[in-house]
């Protein structure tokens, strides 16, 4: 059984489209077809573009057709002033790329997750850290002209506290507030322990149903609330399943480094192999997520630096010297 | 110049009908024409319902036409279990008085305020404490008919926050909910320090522009969001002018004590004691607003008397014998 | 390898006794010498005390002489109000059977952790709730005699945030407070993601270094603080290295079921399996602690349940009739 | 009745000694015998440096011989980062010029005050927001040496939530650690509402008996800990009373505007007066502290501003261009 397979099988979600089609090529030695990927490199971080281009592409990647953009930053665990302040400007560039709105543009940010939760307190969070300025434009819209763009806020909360889908919830407001642009945050699931705090995706796509820390989302997209979705999202927990699936890995890259071993191994029916890692895999069936101790000053740091870079993208007309300015 | 009007000059709100209605008889000595008010007598409260019947009540008190129920519970202080599960019962029952909805009614909990400010978090507290219910009935409609009513809950924030006017979140979500009821929640201000966190109103009217801790509210109510909106308001600052106007009283009425003072206060041009009066009460204009430094105690406890009493009120197949069971 | 000896290798700890005990009787099948175990069935919990007697007992167990009193109650998690109250009133009756203290004793309560970092926060979130009576004393000693024990209670922090190892911040508290007894809350490392949140560890023993949801901690016991000290733990993480581990059981299990494959398993050389293991554990090593996703609910119910279990237990004269009233 | 008399009658604490001064000053029109004033003017900010130098001027301002630097800063409200940094430096100047320490000092924060009570939560903010550094010390004492200086710190709580007098607790923790200097960061009560989170009051007596925001607080000084203590405090809240006092000080002012008034107003029998005074802040006698209903946000800025002063000047190595880059 594939790891694509098996993973689909036991509900674990790969939010990350870069893990997705990692797994896909690994199991392929391959191009993805009608999937593109592309590889910028700084000081502190990776950027890898992967497009979804045609259909085929959706079908193998299991994610619509769209742009997502990875930022990969092991060094945001340094907790180094100079490193974050790289790592907002990047995301904050990556943002100006996507978003395509003009400079009056009205931008709706939506923090998606639960505040009492931590590990999906991230959008909560960077809602109360970020710019707000709508309401301004009431008092004093020309001075504010193509200074500030438009921006409103909500976290709406999850369905477990409000009762409500929360489509549903930004959709209402939507119709009433009209944004050109709907920006969501979320916390993610990661295929990988390492991912955890420190890989921020951004999307063109929105958010799509089953993805996301919490179970059974609502997609909170186009077609769900009626405007144009850029998603941000960042990996804060993984399936124990992945964790117990990498062990698996690591014994049958061993047994493949004894002639003899090997020689059984090829010789196992396959449906026992797979019997073993279902047994091994079920007690996490799809619902155990864990999270790094840490998890708290992971969110703290990346929602600075999620905010900041909201703020720098949608604000032209202030400096970029300083991403704590734009913190609220 | 009257107490009523200088508050009005100043924009000292008093949010409890009870405190406008005190002030109007104090300084006419009669009753108010169009408003009736009923007593009642409990081991640790008085429930005094104002009801405002006629337009004439309506110019004099400046409120709109309904019921006005206000929970004098000075021991809600003492932090006793005995005393709040006695407060809660006592709210309950005047919620399930006014609230006028069946047993299958879908009611929807507004918590208005900001959670990052201590004295105006009140709202989105009681939101955190209750019970919801809405989703559940997407599982097993029929177990819980008769037992739990279709709760939904959201605390929007406020304007400062989220760049959107409440009415307008709160409209969008209820046309897609589509409750039978809105029940909102909200801080006040009150008349006196004495007030404050131990006096609990609930009006069948909404909420009202210009009520509330916030500044410049928009209305929550049947007008602004297209549903009956039943209010549960709870003092929890009030204007410093307030303090300053008592100060006044107490030396006034001490210079009525001596004749030959009383001579000259009497002889005194009220133009020059209105001067005074603003002179003294100027550096307060409407915006200073203190609350005791207890807040964050009192916000706590009556958080849980009211999501108590909501769980207690909403919910008519579950025991009432401790309130505990109610607050999430 | 075996596992105990592996753990020791991966400086995984297993805080509990319950466990640790478990897992030397699994790999010997025997009794383990110097050790006593005891059994007690309750409707929602089973409490099962590990008594370390013998010189022996602390060389296989790797904890001190002493008893280890854990409560195993998995129902905490369905939040249920009754069962809560058993699980208190259950703790309290084993705190007064190991606290060994007068009626007028005096006893401090020290959080151990982090209230930064939400596994870490149990001591600090139980202290925060606890019942502290030491100063009403100053007031009306005669009063409270035999009603209320002398309690005080810190929750210092750790080493990270103070730069003051904890047990010489304790010691010095010691030295001014002279209580009679010290009991200290901390969070757990277990062996097992079941345990998490649900197993509470009660020992007449102090905390030992290693130990703790934190990395090289000082114990706090008789020794470094100069009082006795009765530990209350709950695990809130476990090592990742432990759900590898419990991976490769299944594996090496499921082997063991096929005549061909049990020869395959016997052929292999146990050096073979151990670098295996290494390598499956290596990217653990010691250092990555993970809890599930859920962890701040059940922080906040535990957190009840044993403050409630404090104040049922070092308050004689006080009604047990409902563990709320005992928390703060 | 003298204004410095009545605070002394009604328990109204003056913790700044500038307002002491200006109240003294203003009674008698004269300089305070034994006291020296001096100020300097900056951008956003006037420091006022009150020096008490004899024994005379102990007993006129009823606070211990020693210097009381004052930064008002009513700006900071404006919540603009700039502002920040320019106070912070300044702060961080006063520090440098008060503490007297030598490179390799060692010092202690003390983070006085009631997390729990917004108004009162001062101290804890400011120390979970420091650079703790005392423990690195232990790995790599050269390469630290000349950059950093030993910081550590701790926020023991209130006698209420610990049942131990702050100071028993402190000079405990001085004994174990020896620390040259403690730094004591305490709320204070302030004699005007503008003072309120603008004034920063740095001390080189430490802090006495009936100083801060709680009632009762013993003091926290060389004498009772047993180490030199700076201490430094922000106005959280006033008095009720203060607000009435300065109400009747408009009053009679208007009352001498008026040549017929002011016959009355000589007219006046003190005793009278007096006994109107006390009359009208009866109600608030030395208990009731307010606090405006932004409390919170005040709290938040000035904690940074706090903690970024006191990495500056505790930490020789580090560059100041930017005061962000020291807080937590």
């Amino acid at each position: 059984m594939k790891r694509s397979e098996l993973y689909r099988h036991l509900n674990v979600n790969l939010d990350l489209a870069v893990e997705a089609h990692e797994i896909l090529r690994g199991e392929t030695g391959a191009e993805v077809p009608g999937v593109r990927m592309d590889e910028e490199i700084y000081d502190h971080s990776t950027v890898t573009t992967i497009t979804i281009e045609t259909d085929e592409g959706v079908k193998e990647m299991g994610k619509p057709k769209g742009r997502y953009v990875t930022i990969d930053a092991p060094d945001i665990r340094k907790n180094d002033y100079d490193i974050h302040h790289e790592i907002t400007q990047t995301l904050a560039k990556k943002i100006i790329e996507l978003m395509e709105v003009n400079e009056d543009a009205s931008v709706l940010l939506v923090g998606l997750g639960n505040w009492n939760a931590t590990p999906d307190a991230l959008g909560p969070q960077v809602i109360s850290k970020s710019l707000v300025t709508r309401h301004l434009f009431n008092y004093s819209p020309d001075e504010l002209k193509g200074k500030l763009r438009k921006v409103s806020a909500i976290a709406p909360g999850v369905l477990g506290l409000t009762g409500i889908e929360t489509a549903e919830i930004i959709r209402g407001i939507v119709e009433h507030v009209k944004p050109n642009l709907v920006i969501a945050i979320d916390a993610l699931a990661a295929g990988s322990l390492d991912r955890i705090g420190t890989s921020i995706q951004l999307a063109d796509t929105g958010i799509h149903p089953g993805s996301g820390v919490g179970n059974n989302r609502t997609g909170i997209n186009e077609e769900s609330i009626g405007c144009k979705v850029l998603a941000i999202g960042l990996p804060t927990v993984v399936n124990a399943a992945v964790i117990a699936g990498n062990c698996l890995d690591v014994l049958l890259d061993e047994l493949k480094t004894s002639p003899t071993l090997y020689k059984i191994y090829k010789g196992l029916n396959p449906s026992f192999m797979q019997g073993v890692m279902e047994k091994v895999l079920s007690p996490y069936n799809g619902n155990l997520m864990v999270t790094p101790k840490e998890i708290d000053g992971l969110i703290e740091s990346t929602a600075k630096i999620i905010a900041g870079a909201l703020g720098m993208s949608l604000h032209p007309g202030i400096d970029h010297s300083d991403y704590a300015r734009y913190i609220q």
